[in-house]
């Protein structure tokens, strides 16, 4: 068993690494959400001052990697390396931030588990010796994922009671070996999971197994319970993946109760913002992360949660085909810090 | 500085993973060229006994994948963590090979360069003591790429002379902890580099800028010159980029002269079958890699290698939205293994 290894899907990291800087980026519908108040710059510009959506998504990923290195009291030249994705193909958010900045880049793709996968990678480049002061980046926008993976816009096509609605959004963390902020302590790498779910529709059912299989690896590899975190809290979900996945735990004896939530009901009001089961999209646990979770984590208010990000890795050519939407799950564990 | 880190980009490995198998998967036109006597396996059928094309290429990576493990003498639940990616949206050939699999998987957008990327990801993670067993996977099918990145293949399009051929191959390296084989001892992180060209067809003129940057990092960080390697070998510039690549490097008085190779003119016979300036896509370094090379590097005919992953970042809809294609390049330094 290597050193850091624990159990079959998660490892150990014995230099903690610290999460010292974080950032938001946010759309309109967002600013008027819950979490306003949590996000560093909120725009009601849907383009962010560009031509088309998809530079729209390349510009909040630009925003969200000056800023957390703005806030982080760095240059540009001090930033060791950036893992990030997103949800357009060939993840053209990330390359056209990343182009001609000169800092080392690794791209991922982990459709809405981005975020997680980030921090996951961006842990071991550190904790490893590696790397140092590596940012873990991603993004997603409302309108570049409407029309990519559904309709046009114009289409004005109705929305299955189902659906998520993508957080327009750009999240960004910064990862030290030291300095004060929340620390990572251990990860759980997912495996991709398919039930069948073949409505493209419904990604909170094809999310929840993979969801499951995760949380349930991190138990059982480290030897926790629920009862460990003060929260454990999936990407995007939505409110109808988050009965799927409590249900699928309690056919376990997993009981979930009052500790999970799921950033895809936080990030709206669900009730208020017409976008049926929740926030999906890589920014929706991405901003949520990098402004209320951290933002408590650090002052003291959650004392460790299991952050789980979530991804239907959904295609439009293999739903054509005919195929199911697999889901996959990463988690990682982050401890509270003092300021 | 991080312990391991050398330079701007590169990382030193101390406990070296040994790359202990290696496994290709090729299609017919491949089977014909140079390197047939390297693959494992050499399909007749385009579509590798699936419906379509994409699904073709989850099954070459299945191949692969089964065939490096069985190669081992593993079986699949000893598999500690598989990197992969390809160039399908949404990276579907890599999702639909690992789901339901229970083997940890990350996924990687690095588009060409996917195998360098896999490789170095691995590395960090086997030296790290994160995981054991890591298998870097990738993909590419000739079919599937042209109907995605170009034209509809009935339509009969005709290639520039500047065009590459997308290799239809998939290629899987196994890194342990322990064992015979060649060893990956450092690597260099790639930054996102763009020139300018927006010509679609012209993609070893977007790659070259950031294979030679690459390669200039790695000499810098590593203190080493181009004598110190047998061999300096790019993952898919084709001819012209080779030549642009040379011509960088020439003009910072560095001569690339004997050493350099590129798997795009190995691959194929450029003269004779047709491929205009030479194979690409992540299949081309990814089949050269798990056999010719490992397989020299494996028997002393080659001592040390630099493997030079390059990626054009290439999407249809930045195409059209005017913007240049950007390039990118990883690279990992081989030792040559005993028996």
């Amino acid at each position: 068993m290597p050193k850091n290894k624990r159990g079959k899907q998660s490892f150990v990291l014995p230099e903690m690494p610290v999460i010292t800087a974080w950032a938001s980026i946010a759309g309109k519908k967002e600013g008027e959400g819950p979490l306003a108040h949590t996000f560093d710059i909120v725009s009601n510009d849907t383009y962010f001052g560009q031509k088309t959506w998809e530079q729209a998504e390349k510009q909040m990923q630009k925003m969200a990697m000056d800023t957390v290195i703005e806030k982080a009291g760095l240059q540009k030249n001090q930033i060791g390396l950036v893992y990030s994705g997103d949800l357009l193909n060939q993840c053209i958010g990330s390359s056209f931030t990343l182009r001609n900045t000169g800092i080392p880049h690794l791209g991922l793709y982990g459709a809405c588990s981005t975020m997680a996968e980030g921090l996951l990678s961006a842990s071991m480049a550190v904790s490893g010796g590696f790397a140092d002061r590596v940012i873990a980046l991603t993004s997603s926008h409302f309108a570049s994922s409407e029309r990519q993976y559904r309709f046009p816009l114009g289409y004005g096509g109705q929305r299955t009671p189902t659906a998520q609605w993508t957080v327009t959004g750009a999240g960004a963390a910064l990862l030290c070996t030291a300095g004060t902020g929340p620390r990572i302590d251990c990860c759980t790498i997912g495996t991709v999971t398919d039930l069948g779910i073949k409505d493209a529709n419904n990604m909170g059912a094809s999310m929840a197994p993979a969801a499951y299989a995760t949380i349930k690896a991190h138990l059982e590899d480290m030897k926790r319970s629920v009862e460990d975190f003060d929260l454990i809290i999936t990407g995007d979900l939505g409110q109808l993946g988050k009965e799927l996945l409590m249900e699928l735990a309690r056919r376990d004896g997993i009981y979930l109760g009052g500790r999970i939530a799921d950033c895809g009901t936080l990030v709206f009001d669900t009730a208020k913002q017409d976008v049926h089961s929740g926030g999906s999209g890589c920014g929706c646990s991405a901003i949520t992360l990098c402004g209320e979770l951290l933002g408590k984590l650090n002052s003291g208010k959650l004392r460790h949660i299991l952050f789980c990000g979530t991804g239907a890795l959904l295609s439009p050519t293999s739903i054509q085909q005919g195929l199911p939407t697999p889901g996959v799950c990463h988690a990682v564990s982050i401890i509270g810090g003092s300021d």
